[in-house]
Parts: C-alpha cells; sequence; structure tokens
C-alpha cells in the first residue's frame, strides 16, 4: 500500500501549473486588464479591470486556461448604465481575441478567446460590502480577497482536493453537475487545513453537516452541506451540490484514506457502447428503453438543465400515475437533448381496476354507479374490501402512446416547451442505435454501468 | 314501478312450505326423535331428541329439506361417554335410512338421509344456560327456544329476507360463503320487524356498527357487524360475516328499496364459459392468468376453505415480494382445489434494484460493499438517495417458475400441505383450458365478470 504522502507528491506535478503557464496567464491579465483601464479613461467611464477566481489565487489546475476578469463599476450607477457600457466595453476588448460571444446570466457578459484560453469579461458593482451587492457577481471578488489571504501556501492542498474531486466526478457547481465549486473546495482547505484531512472530516460527515468558518450564519438551511459563505451571513456556499454527490465524496473520501491510490484522481471516461453491446445489454436487462428526444434550444446550460431535470422528474410522474414502473432515468444534451427512461415492462394490461367510494358513502355511491353502470367495463361494478370497485379499460397500455399523447400536459419549462412543441420523437430499445452520437455513447455506459 | 308490498306477494307462495310439506317434514321428525328417545330407553341411555333450526321454527324456505335433530345427553356426563353413545345411537338411527356419513364438527355427529330429507342427527350437552354450554352446538337449543317464542307470525318475513340473501349471494355462514346465518336473519327481523324494515336499517349501516337485542353484551369485538347473541352476551352471531358480503347486502337493501324487483331474490347461476368465450376474454385484458391445481384432501369446507384462503393469500404476498403484482385472485374447489390468480405481467426484467445502508451508516455500508463488489451484478454499487444501490439478478422474472420452486415456502395448512407436497401443477392462460369441469367454468365467468 501506497501512502498519502507518495501519492500526493505522484499526481501534483501532473496537475500543478508550470512557472511558465504562470508566466503566460499572469500577462495576458495584465494586458486584458490594462485594455480596459485604458478604455474606461479613453471613454470617461469609471471602471477598473481586476482578476478574479482560481486563475487570481493560483488554485487553477495545470492546462484549465479559464481567466475571469471583472469590470468593476461605481455601485451607485444604474443598472441599465452597468449592462449597457460594460457589455460595451467588454466587447470591444473581447474584438482584440480570437472570438466571443454574448452570454447571459443574472446580466449579459461576454465569454471570449485570447491565445487559446478562456476570458469571461464580466461587468460587475464594485460594492463596499458582501452586504451590499446589487448582483449575485457582485461577491466574487469578496470571495476573492477572502480566499486569497488565507490560502498561501495551501495551494497544492486545494489542487489536490480540486483534482480528487474531477477525478470521482463530483466537481463543478453548474446546475448540470451539482458538485463541489472550486470556492468551496478552497473553503474546506482553510477550514481543515490538508487535502487529507478535508478527506478524513468527510468521510464523518452526515447529511445536513454545517462548516460555519466565521461563525456568523443566521439561516437555517435544508441543503445536504452547509458551508456558510465567509463573505455573507445568509449563504451557503454548497447550495448547489446535490445529496448524492455530496454522498460520493464522502464514500470516496473514506475509500481512499482506507487505501489511498492515485486511480481516485483520473478522470474516468467511459469507452463508446457500440451496437452489439447495447443489443446485448438490453436483452441481459430485459427491461424496457425509452428515450425522448428533441432540439436543444438556444440557452446556457444552467438554464437547460433544471428544465431537463423537471421535464424527467415530470415525465415519471406521469408514468407512474399511468401505472408504469420507472426503473431508471437520466438526461443527456448536446445539440439534441434526451429524456432516457428504463421502464420495468413498456406494456401493461389493457384492463384497469378502478376504486370508487365506501359502500356508505352514499352520495358518491349513487354517482360512481351512474357513471361506469353503462359505459364498456371489463367487469360489472362489485365490492371489495367495504369499496366499489370496477374493472375498465386502461386509457395508455402502451408506454410510448403515453408519452407521444401527453408529453405536452407534463411540467415543461419555457424553453423546452417551445422546443417539444415544434418537434420530439419517441424511441424505443433498438431504436435507440439510431442516436449515434459518440458523446451519448459514452454516457449510455455510465448509465447502465453506473 | 312495483311497490314492496306485490314484490313480497309474488315471491312468497314460491319459498314458503305448503301445509303438505310442513306435515311431512314434522312426521319424519317426530318419528326420529321418537326412534331416539325409544333407544334410549331400550339400551339404558338418559337422552333425549328434539328438532332445532329452521325445521323447528317453520322458517325454511320451501324445498330446503334440512332437518337438525340434537340428541340431549345430561349436562354432567363425560365428554368421552357423550361422543361414544352420541355417535352409537346416531349410527343406529341413521341405519333406518337410505344412506349415512360420520362427519366432524367440534366432535362427531352423523349427516344421514331420509326420505330425501337430509338429516343431521347430532350429540349435545344439555346445558342449564347459554352461560354453561360445553360445546358450542349446545347453544342451539338456547338459539331455538329464544327465537321460537319471538317469531310467530314474522315467519313469512324472515322466509323473504333469506330468499332475499339467497338471491344477491350473501346467505350462509359456513366459512366458503362467509355470509348471513339463518339465526342471524332471524334475529334481524326479531330487532326490526317486516323484512324492508331490515332493508331499510341496513342500507345504513356501516362497518362496525352493534345489535345487540337483550343490550347485555360485554366484550368488544372487530367485526363488520356485531349482533350480539341474545343467549350468550360475549358472542357475536355475525363473525363469520365478510365485510364484502355486508356491503353487497347493504348496497342490494339500498338499490331494492330504490326500486323494488323480484329479480333480488332469484339465484343468478352464470353458465359456464366457454372456450371461445375465455380466449376472447384473456386477449381483451391482456393480463395473465396462473392457476394453481392439486387435489382436495378429505376434509370438510369449513377446514378446506380457511386453508385454501390462506394459501391465497400467502401466495399473493409471496408473488408482491418478488415484484409481480396481483390483479385478482380467488380459490374454488369441488375434486380439485385452484387458486386463481391474475398478474399485471407473468413476466418481470432480469433486473432488479437493490437498495442498501445510507452511506453514513459506516458498518453496514462496508459490508454491503463487500458482499456486492465481485458478485455477478449488473452495475456497479452506486449512489443513489444517499443509498447505496446495485442493480442484481433477480431470482424469479418469471412467475410460473416462482411458484413452482417456492409454493412450499408459503403458508400451507396441515391438509392442503400434506396433498400439495403429493402433487400440484401450474397452468398458465390458455392452458386452463384443460380444466373442463362445468362447474369451474362458471365460477370463472363469475371471476372475470364479477
Amino acid at each position: 500500500m501506497t501512502d498519502v504522502e507518495t501519492i500526493k507528491a505522484c499526481v501534483l506535478p501532473r496537475i500543478k501549473p508550470s512557472d511558465a503557464e504562470k508566466s503566460r496567464l499572469n500577462k495576458l491579465a495584465e494586458k486584458i486588464i490594462l485594455r480596459i483601464n485604458n478604455l474606461g479613461e479613453s471613454e470617461r467611464i469609471d471602471i477598473k479591470g481586476i482578476l478574479v477566481g482560481s486563475s487570481a489565487r493560483g488554485t487553477w489546475i495545470s492546462g484549465e486556461h479559464d481567466l475571469d476578469i471583472f469590470i468593476m463599476f461605481p455601485p451607485d450607477v444604474e443598472r441599465e448604465y452597468l449592462e449597457e457600457k460594460g457589455i460595451y466595453v467588454a466587447r470591444k476588448i473581447a474584438m482584440k481575441g480570437e472570438s466571443f460571444e454574448e452570454r447571459y446570466a443574472e446580466h449579459p457578459y461576454i465569454h471570449s478567446v485570447f491565445d487559446g484560453f478562456e476570458v469571461d469579461l464580466v461587468p460587475a458593482f464594485n460594492v463596499k460590502s458582501g452586504a451590499d451587492i446589487r448582483s449575485a457577481v457582485d461577491r466574487t471578488p469578496f470571495h476573492n480577497s477572502y480566499v486569497s489571504s488565507r490560502i498561501q501556501g495551501s495551494e497544492d492542498e486545494i489542487l489536490l482536493l480540486k483534482q480528487f474531486q474531477k477525478g470521482i466526478g463530483v466537481y463543478g457547481s453548474e446546475l448540470k453537475t451539482r458538485g463541489f465549486s472550486g470556492f468551496l473546495a478552497e473553503l474546506l482547505v482553510i477550514q481543515y487545513g490538508l487535502f487529507e484531512n478535508v478527506l478524513k472530516a468527510a468521510c464523518n460527515w452526515k447529511a445536513g453537516i454545517i462548516i460555519d468558518i466565521e461563525k456568523h450564519g443566521t439561516l437555517i438551511h435544508r441543503d445536504p452541506l452547509i458551508m456558510i459563505d465567509p463573505t455573507d451571513p445568509e449563504r451557503n456556499v454548497a447550495a448547489a451540490l446535490s445529496l448524492d454527490n455530496m454522498c460520493v465524496f464522502i464514500d470516496n473520501a473514506c475509500e481512499f484514506l482506507e487505501k489511498p491510490d492515485e486511480k481516485y484522481f483520473k478522470v474516468q471516461i467511459p469507452s463508446p457502447l457500440d451496437d452489439d453491446e447495447f443489443i446485448k445489454i438490453i436483452n441481459e436487462r430485459g427491461s424496457s428503453l425509452l428515450a425522448i428526444v428533441f432540439k436543444v434550444p438556444d440557452i446556457v446550460e444552467d438554464v437547460l438543465f433544471p428544465q431537463l431535470h423537471k421535464l424527467e422528474e415530470s415525465v415519471c410522474e406521469m408514468f407512474e400515475k399511468y401505472d408504469f414502473h420507472i426503473f431508471n432515468s437520466a438526461v443527456w444534451a448536446r445539440e439534441n437533448a434526451i429524456v432516457l427512461l428504463e421502464l420495468e415492462s413498456a406494456k401493461l394490461p389493457h384492463i384497469k381496476k378502478h376504486t370508487g367510494p365506501n359502500v356508505w358513502a352514499k352520495d358518491f355511491a349513487i354517482s360512481f354507479k351512474e357513471k361506469y353502470k353503462n359505459s364498456r367495463n371489463f367487469s360489472n361494478i362489485f365490492i371489495q374490501n367495504g369499496r366499489y370497485m370496477v374493472e375498465i379499460p386502461r386509457k395508455y397500455s402502451i408506454a410510448r402512446k403515453l408519452v407521444e399523447s401527453e408529453l405536452f400536459k407534463c411540467g415543461l419549462g419555457k424553453h423546452l416547451a417551445l422546443s417539444i412543441k415544434k418537434e420530439f420523437h419517441v424511441l424505443e430499445n433498438e431504436e435507440l442505435l439510431n442516436i449515434k452520437n459518440e458523446e451519448w455513447r459514452k454516457f449510455l455506459r455510465g448509465f447502465f454501468e453506473k
């Protein structure tokens, strides 16, 4: 067995940015910030460029070429002014790069590419304290200064923790992943010190654990992990983390401490499932697969995935309501979005038992008997466990027909509703082989093997 | 619409014994009783024959040729003496009839046939009061005298009520039927007076209603209808009545009062289901039928049916435990007994989700992971809703195989266990057509049409 120290020493060189990489990144950041400041002066806009995020704190993993550059406006300007001038400045800066596009979070920002680095140019209010923020991004500079002053000398521990979380698939706080954010990883190191001490603590976590570094939390949070924001007593930094990702972290933390191994730091990419494997798997499982396929609307993943999960949940509820038993479900998206369902069976009997009122509930009894006396039933009205019953034809005995007919009645987010109303199709079992996308085939392997 | 009076007047002549029938029955009863008394004298056994039951009270329905003749022993003789001498006397008497057989309830009695009448010859203790009874049958003479003194002039109402209960299929307190006993019908008329007043009261019953004519009940009963025995404050006369038979009576009482009709007094005998009808029905329903068939052991129905129902319940529980969904079930018996099951599907996926402990339940987690790490699974161990999960092969994905392999593990009464261990077979869907018995085919129609 290898000890933790050895593992850390092996992993670190692979993930720690070299001096050359640091220098390239810093030079690019300085250049862009200078341009912002110059542009502000020449155009008489009161702004200041600053570098924030992991690139500002030296906690990015080698090869991750992301720069977060904020364009800070005075805290008292109008929101419209900030949005208009902010995007104007960002666009002018981005035009010097290789490419750029406008994106929308709480307000618009520019995602651009410079020398192979992905650079986000984000307008923000330069407020005096975390309590005064006017927009969610205004918090970031406070996070930056809080972390920067406390992690000097602990950068390696942060890199190891982030890479461990990447390796086990729980890194990233986007709504697609619902994992650990970089800021959360940094706070865990601030709280517990060494990488292995974070794991030791995590191995003993239970859902509902509260970490409050500044001991200033004021609200009750219902999330699985509660990390009170040291710059905002009302906020849980880990609000996006799902219970299952937290549990995967707990489980892997325990396992790693039990038997340290480099494999935990390596991102597992499943190989694409080929046609023969797929056929073999579905025959062995004996369940039924159903895929609802439609075009992904032009929205960011943080808007798309909550809508996909809402749809997934709503479709599952609909199936259960119609007596189909769902075994597994998942969502996937690239150009197309897919809600994938595994059912115990895609076929039900035509017959359905319909339960009526108690025999002594007179008024209900009369109307129940009125309603079912002359309709086309499989049985007469009878009594079971003190209640009227009748066996009636099932509305949907084929799962596919249910989706095709009732999908519009499911909870559809605004953007998905538009796309699905335009077109969707349902694929069943072997028909899923028509989806050739390699990423989808990788996802499918993960869906089956977990 | 016909009124209740008219209906009663139409039905009564059909069900009321003629003077000739009464006279034939009374003469036969007197003759047998005289023989019992004479035999007692000549053999120096202290016994006395008495006529009890509906034939003693003039409340039998025309054509029902049943005589209950009790051979009363002094209350202080030994039980063995009563059983030995009682059966000796009964057998001697029965030998004068056309045929007889020995039967067993709490103690042995003789069922015989005289001139086409079925005559039960039952030894009993001649105790002083209902509180002193030594055997369940000792109660009957007290019932007899209680009812006889109170129903004079109400015999027609009793006949109508019994025939109504026969017509709607809830008459008979045997454990096969679990309906209304004749004594219970008589007490209802004593309580409510006219036939239609019984129905009016019943139409407003709810489960748990208590009728206590003598206002002397002492115990709490959990039965759907509680009729305190006027000769025994601790006993519920309606203990054998099932909730559903009570509800059928309530429902039909209301319906009859709403729209009186002679049809309620006519026993419905379904026509046998032929092969084509059967095939059509099972195709339309789309469910799966399974019949477990075995020889009926040589026991009375009151012993057989509770064992059959216990088996039915136990088989249904087993199916649900293995994730098969039971739609309907029933039992039937002639020479063969059949447990009939209608399943949502007789086939399940090969795969089954197995839920493990919470991620933070350390010891359980370790042993769960140990157990499933290297066994042949469909998936890796994964985490869902904070718990470890794994997809494993299902032990039984074919319903028939489950019954064939595990039937012996079901709750089997003593007699059924012996018969089933000797031989049983399982028929599925069309295979059920091999059962040609006409009574079975009538039962099948009722099973589907209700």
